[in-house]
This record gives structure tokens, C-alpha cells and sequence, in this order.
């Protein structure tokens, strides 16, 4: 039980990832908890999947570098680290102990980590998922929050929004959304009250009373910096949606200004975007998602905009048109072997539109995937959205 | 009354301005009394101040030249226009027998074409203004909509978007929001029936039933082409504010690009923007405004990132960071002696919050005022417009 004069345990944090957006997000959270003592443990353990790394003409472990230098020299080089992130090589020891879970990996090494982790979480510990996108195939949708919440048996929110990792880490000012609602529990039964959509388990415990509680408040407060912006709300699925979906928007924005139609266009293009966005949110997701989440928070429309300003995806499909070459000869020469995010959402979200049978009730998405195969032109997607209903 | 095998009379649609925008729109909307002519009376007369221009080395009538060549040589070179426009230099002879008055001329010319216009237009016409922006002075906030509206005791509507002229004529698409909401009438008794935030007045007449409706739909098909897409909302105070608070969001804008924010930064900025606009059309147009004009429609959003993206508010403001000048400077090498509306409706808005007593509620758009007055910095944006509420 609390005590009187507050509470008597602190929360432990623990990162689950240390690539560019993991570095970032962990540097963020390290200082934090030397700004909220009363609220955390200052020290925060980032896991590191452990290589060989050059540095002053050496071999050293990347973990022992981060831990002297204070600073990860493979994935976000010159940028000094809080000496309170400790990296850890071996995930389940990162986690022992953690009430505070976050999230921020590549989405394919979800299942592993999770798989590894299973049994050796705390029981009562709340996750963040950091990690952009969704995964959807023809048959399902389904929120990377959700499966690290139902494989590990905790609640798991999850942090999206307009953030280039880099430039978070070089604290240029940015917006951010997360989003947290676990289930109301009654401390001492233990159980869950009521039902809310995401990573909603029988298994999640309540937090005993010795720990400060994890509100709003608390949570803004391991996340929020005066260059980092937080924003919370409880629409997990809205703000893990937005991340995703403005993929297959960006490739629509870059198409019609690569068609030097302005940024009237273009604008129109985000607009009509965002609204399919909600659409589908309240379509497949309908109990948690607020139009909200899409048109008024950074995770929503701030991230819409900054995508199709200058993305990868917005670029590609841009010069797709430009030069009159196909996405995806574009994609292997300006990316270096890497993959455009937005053409494969586009794909996985026609499987499975068409298998609901809506595809015609989500006219950009549709437009996306048709000019994609070769069905449709660019230049019709005015034709293609346009609402031709009577009000 | 109908007859059963529909309405005996049509519209008759006058434009009252012949600028950029102006004939832009009479181009839009003479397309669409040809294309709807159960409607609308074919020919669209437009009013144009007379001026004499050159033309194959003579000096000629501007409204002759636009009947005969069928273009504005003057304020839309190159672009054709119907036929069925027909230029008026007489403003009473424009308006006779026209049930619809699309306003689209200079704002401060507003105040004296109503003085000649009063007494002379149809009693129960229609008006829609395309006028950008509201007037602001310490006292009040007004809309144009508002003024026509009262001065010739008419309803009158609104229409705004991310519409940048040129483009509009060249018909490279684009989207914009037509607000339009008449008090019902009961035709037999001719008054209005209940009262809404607009041009409301105990003049207005109801239009007899040997006309078509005004319905959304109908206005819709006035404004609604292939590369122009319409959405009718009923809320004229919020396409207005959109038009004029984008401009002061911009400067904010081009201020963190200026310093090298990146996308994000500048994001985040117009989504705060948009959330200041939304909390101003509350504060002061209570019964009407929806927070959808400004987070959903073409007039809100779309035209919110548009001028973000290269509006002259936003570049000015953008060049005077970069080159460490202040902005008064910037503009008048830019802009050829024309003025910024970003600055003057800033000075404007910041005038009448501070008697309202509410300028620490609309963060953002005091700290432009302070960026401007040199009492802050672009530097301390983030910092001024941080919420330190714990939710």
C-alpha cells in the first residue's frame, strides 16, 4: 500500500531496441528519469543486440562502447548519450525487474523477442511500442502494441508521430502522440475491469499500490522534453494506424506533384488522405478510434504532412513520374536495397479491403494500389476520388 | 408554386469582381450553368471595372476585349473562357433579375460596391463570398459573408480552399469547401424561421418556389467541376477564419524552417496552428463553428499546409532568418510594395484577443506577435507554445 508521504518503489525503465529511432527514444527516456526522480529509477537499460564494432582502430563490443563513450557509434554516431543508459546484451536481463516496458526494434523481430522474453517480464510491467506501422494481411489487421501485449500478457501502448529519429536526437524540436489506455483493474483482485480494445488479456495484473501510478501524467512525464513534445490520448489504434497508412498517401502526394499539379494538389491528396485514414480506423477498429487521433494530433495529420513533404516514399513515387519509370526501378536505385514501406502497404492493405469487400469504399487506398499494378494513370486519380454523392 | 414537372424558372448567376481569382471563378462557374441547365440561365455576367488595356497595339474596353477574345487579357492571360460569360462595367445592370451573387473582388473595395448595389438586387438572392479573410479590428471580428449579407440584406455564404488562382484556371485539380446555410424559411410567410450565426437579418426573403431549391446540392453543382472539387459544410464562419488565421500560422512556419527545424518542427507548427484556429472560431462564433471545417476540409487543413509550404507569408518569414533581417524588410524587396496579410493580421488578431483578454489562450499566435513586436525570438517557439498541463 502507498504510504502517506507517497509512494515507496519507483519504476524501472528498460529499452527493447538500440538502433536509430531505439537510440533516440532511449536518450529521451534517460533523461527523464534524472528529471523525475521521485517518479523513476534513474539508471535505464537498453537492450543491444551485441556486434563487433571499429572504434580507434579496435574491435570493442558495441554494448562496452556505449557504456564508456556514451554514445552509439553504429546507428546514431556523435550524439552524446545520458551516461544513465546502461546497454545490455542479454534481453532478459534488460528486463528484469521493469515495470516499464518501451518498444523499439524492427517490426520483424517482434515475435522473437517476444518469444524470448515470454515468462521474465515482470507480471504487472506496461509496455510503449515505438514501432511504426501495422500488420496487416488479407485476413487480419492487427496492432504491433497488440502483439507484444497478448505474447508477453501485459498492456501495451504505443508512441507515433512527425519524429525523424535523427533530428530528435539533435533535439530539434518536434511534436509526438502517445497513446496509453490499459484496462481499469481493481488492485486487489488483481483483475481486469471492463474491456477495451488493445492488448487486452486476462492476464494483465494491476499495479500494486507501492508504485507510483502509470496516469497520463506519469507516462507524459518519462517521454515529454522541451524539444520533444508529448501529446496523450487513449486511441492506441488510431496513432499506430497513422504511422502506417500515410505511406500509401505519401506515394499518391509524390505521383501528383511529380505531375507538376502544385501544392494545391498535393494538399488535396493529404486531405482526402487522412480521411480515409479515420474511415478505416472506425471500420475495422471501431471500439477505440477517434477521428481525432487522425486530424488533430501529430501522429495523425502532423505526420501526414512531414511524409509527403520529403519521404522516401513521396520522393520515389515523385521521380516515378518525373522520369516516367516505374516505382520500383526508382526504389532499387535511390534506396540501396532497402524496400518503400509505402508499396507494400498499399499491397497488404488491397488484400484486405478485398477480402472485406471494401475496396470502393476507400478510393485513394484503391487508386494507390491500381496505379501501382499499372490498372490506373497518375492523372486519374482526381477522377477516381471524386465524390460524386449529392449532400 | 412547382409545378409537378419541376421548377418554372432558373437561376441567373452574377460574379461581382473580374481580378485573378475572380474570373478564375466566373470560368468555373460559367462551365457549370452550361453543364446544369435545368438550373441555371446559361449566360453568367460578370461585373468588370472598366479600365482600357492594349491589345494587338490598340487601346480597347476590358470588358469588350473579354467578350469578343473571350479572355482577361489583363488579370488571366492565356486561359479561354466560355463564351457565356458576358463582362459588365455596370455594376446595378450585373445584378438585375440574378438570384445567386458570387462576391469575389478586393476586400476593400466590399463596403462601396454595397452602397450601390443596396436596393437594387433581387430580394430573396443568394450570395456566396470568395473573399479571403475576416475583418478584424480591437472591437470586433467580422466576417465578409457578414457584411455583404447585412448591407444588402441578403443571405450570404462562403467558399475557401487551398486554391491558388492560376492553378484553378489552368485546371490543375484541387479541392474547396463552400459553407452555406440559410435560416429556413417558410415561403408563404417569407421570414426566417429560427436564427443561425451568418448573414443573418430579418430582411432576407425566402426564394419562391418557381425556382430549384438552393440546396447543398445545387450550390454544389455551381462550384463542383472535374479538376474543382465542392464540399458543402454549413459552417461559414469557420471557411472564412481558415482563410485569414492560415496566414499568421505561416510566418510561424517559415520562421522554424528558417532555422533549419526540418519537416517536423514546421509540422508540428501547423498543427498547432489549426488547433489555435479552431479554439479562436469557438471563442468568437460560438453557435456555428465546427472543429471539422478546420481539421477536415479543404478551407482548413489543405489550405493550412499549402501556405506552409510556399505561401509568400511563409517564404518571407523563412528569408528573414536566414538572412538575419527583420521581416518588414524582406517584404518590401519581395513583394514589390505589397503587403504581407500574415503580419497585418497578426497585429489585428493579437489587438482584439488582448481586449477580449485572451491572448495567453492562443499561444502561438501571440508568440508570432511578439516574434514580430521583437519581444521573443523564432528560437522560443517550442517553449511558448508548450503545454505544461498535466493531463
Amino acid at each position: 500500500m502507498a504510504t502517506l508521504g507517497g509512494t515507496v518503489k519507483k519504476h524501472k525503465v528498460a529499452i527493447i531496441g538500440s538502433g536509430n529511432w531505439g537510440t533516440t527514444i532511449a536518450k529521451v527516456v534517460a533523461e527523464n528519469t534524472q528529471a523525475n526522480p521521485d517518479l523513476f529509477e534513474r539508471d535505464v537499460r537498453m537492450w543491444v543486440y551485441e556486434e563487433q564494432v571499429t572504434v580507434d582502430q579496435q574491435q570493442q563490443k558495441l554494448t562496452q562502447v556505449i557504456n564508456t563513450k556514451h554514445e552509439n557509434v553504429k546507428y546514431l554516431p556523435n550524439i552524446p548519450l545520458p551516461t544513465n543508459i546502461i546497454a545490455n546484451p542479454d534481453l532478459i536481463d534488460t528486463v528484469r525487474d521493469a515495470t516499464i516496458l518501451v518498444f523499439n526494434l524492427p517490426h520483424q523481430f517482434i515475435a522473437r523477442t517476444c518469444d524470448t522474453l515470454k515468462g521474465h517480464v515482470v507480471p504487472f510491467a506496461r509496455g510503449i511500442s515505438c514501432i511504426k506501422g501495422v500488420n496487416v494481411t488479407e485476413d487480419k489487421c492487427e496492432l504491433f502494441s497488440d502483439t507484444i501485449g497478448q505474447q508477453l500478457g501485459i498492456y501495451c501502448g504505443a508512441l507515433s508521430g512527425a519524429n525523424i529519429a535523427t533530428e530528435v536526437a539533435l533535439e530539434k524540436w518536434s511534436e509526438t502522440t502517445v497513446a496509453y489506455d490499459p484496462p481499469e483493474m481493481d488492485s486487489r483482485h488483481q483483475t481486469p475491469v471492463g474491456s477495451r480494445r488493445g492488448s487486452e488479456s486476462g492476464e494483465q495484473k494491476a499495479l500494486p499500490a507501492e508504485y507510483p501510478t502509470l496516469s497520463h501524467s506519469n507516462i507524459k512525464k518519462l517521454f515529454h522534453r522541451p524539444y520533444f513534445h508529448v501529446r496523450m490520448v487513449h486511441d492506441v489504434a488510431g496513432v499506430s494506424l497513422g504511422g502506417a497508412l500515410k505511406n500509401v498517401v505519401a506515394l499518391a502526394a509524390g505521383w501528383v506533384d511529380g505531375l507538376g499539379w502544385g501544392d494545391n494538389a498535393k494538399a488535396a491528396v493529404m486531405r482526402v488522405g487522412i480521411m480515409e485514414e479515420v474511415k478505416f480506423g472506425k471500420a475495422f477498429f471501431s471500439n477505440s478510434v477517434r477521428t481525432e487521433t487522425f486530424t488533430e494530433e501529430s501522429c495523425g495529420v502532423a505526420d501526414m504532412i512531414t511524409s509527403c513533404s520529403g519521404g522516401r516514399n513521396f520522393r520515389c513515387a515523385k521521380m516515378s513520374v518525373q522520369e516516367g519509370k516505374p516505382i520500383g526501378e526508382i526504389e532499387e536505385r535511390e534506396l540501396n536495397g532497402q524496400k518503400l514501406q509505402g508499396t507494400s502497404t498499399a499491397y497488404e492493405v488491397n488484400a484486405f479491403l478485398t477480402k472485406e469487400g471494401k475496396e470502393q469504399e476507400f478510393p485513394l487506398f484503391t487508386a494507390v494500389y491500381n496505379i501501382l499494378e499499372g490498372n490506373k494513370k497518375p492523372q486519374d486519380i482526381p477522377d477516381l476520388i471524386e465524390d460524386r454523392s449529392n449532400e
